[in-house]
Parts: C-alpha cells; sequence; structure tokens
C-alpha cells in the first residue's frame, strides 16, 4: 500500500485524485469536503453546478467557509463547471462513488485498492478524479455511465448512509496512506536510551537478594517460577536505563527506610539522648 | 488486516471499541461521531463531562439528534460520567487520540495497526476504547496518561486539524475493516458471462476478413502488428458474450448497409423503376 515517498522527513506531495461534487445541495458539506481534502493533502476541487450556485455571497458561503475551517484556499481554488462531462474533460480514469448497486457493468472498487492504484498511476502522471453525488440521492446514472469504476465503502450494511464530506475523507485518507506511507506526524516521546541487559540483570539480582533474605520465595520450590514471573513483569515495561535508576533507588528507601534529613536526625536524637 | 469474519453474506458483527468523549464542546458533533459510529458497527458510546450537559431538551439536544440522522439509537444508549476514570474502569486497553507528541513514553500508533490489533484482541474477549478530547483542545495530559498507547492519524503536516467526528470515522472504519475485512455491500452488476476465446477468435476472423477484402491492412508488412494491436484493444474490453454478439451486429450493419425497411425498398424501387 505505501508507494512513492514513505519519507517522513519529507513533506508529502499535494494534489492526488481530483473531488468532484456533482450538484451538491448543502454549503457547510462543499465546506466540510474542502477539510477533508486537507487533512490528506488533496488540493483540486470541481463543482458542478451547486444547488444554490457559487460562488455566493451571504449566508450560504459564509457556511461553507466555516465549514472549512482552515481549508478556505480549497474553496478560493474550487472551478465551478455546469456539467460533469466538463468536470471530468481533463481526466484520465474517472471513479464514481455510489452507496448502492447501479447495474452498470462496471469494476466496483473499495477505497484502498482504489487509492492504491490511483496513487501509483497519479505518480505516473495520470489524472484521476472521484464524482461525489448530491447528499440526498446520490449520482444518476448518467454521471454514473461517464466513470470507468465504482468506488464505494465498505460500511455496516445495518447503516450505510455515509455523510457526503465523510465519503470524501475516507477516498482522501487512502489516497494519502497509499501514497505517503501511513505515517505519524509524531515520534514517540523522547526518553533515556532502553537498559542494556547487564544493567537490568544486575537490578534483578539486588532486588532478588533483598527479597531472598526477607523470606518472600516461600515455598522454595516455587522460587525458579515466582522469579521468572517477577523478571517478565520488568520485562514488558520494556525499562530505559533512567527507569533501572528510578526502582533501584525505590528498593533501597523501601529497605533503608527513611533518608536522613535534619528532621530525622532530630527526631533520632530525642529518642536516644545519650548518644549526643 | 482482515480479521475473523470476511464472510459478505454474514451481517457484520457489532460492538468493536468503546468510544469515549471527553469533555466534549458540541452537540452537533456528538450527534456526528454517534453517525460515524453506526457507519462501521460501533455500538459503545461514552460521554465524560460535555460541556453543555446531556441529555439535555431543548437546541443543544435536537443539534444532536438531527446531526446523528439515522443513529439516534447510539445516542439513547450513550453512558454519561463525570470522570475519564470512570469511563475506562471497565476496559482492558486504552487508546488516547492525540494530533500532537505529548511528551508522555507511550507507543504511537496509526488507527490501521492500532485497530488491527484490537479487532483480534476483541474478538478473543477483551474491552477496548479510545479517548477523543474537546473540540478546541484535545486532551489534557492527565487524560492522556490513563491510555495504554496513543493512536493519532497519518495527515498532511501542513493541515493536521482532524475534526472531531472524522478522527471517530477513520478510527470506526479501520476497525471494521479489520473486523470484518473490506467488503463491498453490493457486487458489480449482473451482466452476461464472458465470451469463449473460441467466440471472440472467431469475430475476429470475421472482421479482420472484411478488413483485408477492403484493403484495411496497408502495408501488407505492417498486417501483423495491426492484427495484433487491434486484437488488444478487444481484449482489454473483457467482452461478454452479448458484447460479442452485438459486434458482429455492428460490423454486418456497417457492411451491408441500411437494413430492409418498407422505406429503404420504396427508395430502391424508385431508383430503379425496371425491377418493379
Amino acid at each position: 500500500m505505501t508507494g512513492a515517498g514513505t519519507d517522513s522527513t519529507r513533506p508529502p506531495r499535494e494534489g492526488g485524485p481530483a473531488i468532484v461534487l456533482v450538484r451538491p445541495q448543502l454549503a457547510v458539506n462543499i465546506g466540510m469536503c474542502a477539510r477533508a481534502m486537507a487533512n490528506f493533502g488533496l488540493t483540486d476541487l470541481r463543482l458542478v453546478s451547486p444547488r444554490e450556485g457559487w460562488p455566493r455571497t451571504g449566508a450560504y458561503r459564509k457556511g461553507a467557509y466555516a465549514a472549512a475551517a482552515g481549508a478556505v484556499h480549497l474553496l478560493e481554488k474550487a472551478k465551478l463547471y455546469d456539467s460533469v462531462e466538463a468536470a471530468v474533460a481533463d481526466l484520465n480514469f474517472v471513479y464514481a462513488s455510489t452507496a448502492r448497486e447501479r447495474g452498470q457493468a462496471k469494476p466496483v472498487l473499495l477505497p484502498r485498492e482504489a487509492m492504491g492504484t490511483s496513487a501509483v498511476r497519479i505518480a505516473a502522471g495520470e489524472t484521476h478524479g472521484i464524482l461525489f453525488g448530491p447528499e440526498r440521492t446520490g449520482l444518476d446514472n448518467d454521471d454514473v455511465a461517464l466513470a470507468d469504476a465504482i468506488l464505494t465503502f465498505p460500511v455496516n450494511p445495518a447503516y450505510a448512509s455515509l455523510n457526503l464530506a465523510q465519503a470524501v475523507l475516507l477516498s482522501a485518507y487512502e489516497y494519502f496512506s497509499a501514497a505517503h506511507g501511513q505515517i505519524a506526524p509524531f515520534e514517540i516521546a523522547e526518553r533515556s536510551p532502553p537498559a542494556q541487559r547487564e544493567m537490568t540483570l544486575s537490578f534483578f539480582e539486588f532486588l532478588e537478594g533483598h527479597l531472598e533474605e526477607r523470606g518472600f520465595f516461600r515455598p522454595v520450590s516455587k522460587r525458579p517460577v515466582m522469579q521468572r514471573n517477577l523478571r517478565n513483569m520488568f520485562h514488558r515495561m520494556q525499562l530505559t536505563q533512567q527507569d533501572v535508576r528510578t526502582w533501584w533507588g525505590m528498593v533501597v528507601r523501601l529497605i533503608e527506610g527513611p533518608r536522613e534529613t535534619p528532621q530525622t536526625r532530630k527526631r533520632i536524637k530525642q529518642k536516644k539522648p545519650d548518644s549526643a
């Protein structure tokens, strides 16, 4: 699944498939689609005759811009078309996203396999796009007929209705994962280097020696298994060098009791004044 | 990645990890999270001190229920807690979802690997959960400290802010894909059976014979390569038996000209009256 660049130090390539919203109804959904695209590096938003026109002043446009959060640049750059044919004219490969069977003999693909292929072919210079239909009705059959393949989502059959922006999000997520690899935006927190076995083992011997002295391992026949379980608990912690020093200190305090401080010295003096 | 049940005929298991929304701010986001869960078969929604309380009458509750679309049953069943400790008390494994490094020495996992593991362990009877923080601020460090591992999303570093419901959606999607396999809710449309090679080959011979007669293959030296390219174009169509019959019919019409109809017969009579 991880295509070209899986180098997390490199800023991810932008671009990816065009997202073609066919006759979208709600401004807020257009905005949320833009945000979902931005989350995963998609940049090519195309609108085919939005129900209330585009761009607009007033509440409609405001709603879209609010929902887009930081991704307004995608709305600014969104291209407007009056037909799906025009919107896909420059594309080499077109998916039609549908939630149900459409009686058209086209391959039916899931986002992971589809975007895996598209990532490779887009990297090779092709231009791909995905059609998403109106919220209420989805794409009509003439829209689907324009596509090379059907894209559908592996949803719970008991509740299959996927919100428009969420369908866009899953496609963008799978494209980004395929094109750039699943790379965490950050690594595990900086921590002390892992302890060498010799360091851990000498701590085990120190601890087990004191436990032995104090008759912890009873019955003696059980000592080997008790010891094994104890050591395994520590191994599961994947101790760092600092962790081992911390444990060593804890055990010392448990053995020796309160550290000597002015207060404790005072208390001790009071207990045995002759020692003064 | 595809765990236990990849049998599309079987209704998917419901359940999956608990989704724990910690101090969520907006009712509409709670509703959208419920919808995203329902899309991928998650059923255990937990709310830790929602900013405006829960359940509520009035606009707040209305907003949540509207956003949940068909998934109101999840809102009805949502459990309310006044601390994260209480919300995770019964869980065996807890993820904290964060968008940035939190300086805590915990494994950092991506949704695909994390939910792949959880799917296997939940199927084995464990209970897992994912903490999601307030929209504006995310989880605080005390919340993160309660988790076994950090869950983060492979987003575009240039625009990493993922909407709450979208983070829930990606987790639910990866859990569902791992637990039940990526299965399309429908198959490719019913179509005529694929043509046997012999059927395709006799069509090729028929077509090429007529092209040969008409001197299509020129220069003759190029005939083999022209023929190969022609046949490969047809092979790429993955012809069904019906497709081959359709092509055969098209070629016949191209060769023989207009089919005889009353009109054409009349026209022919007019051209050569003696034939009457």
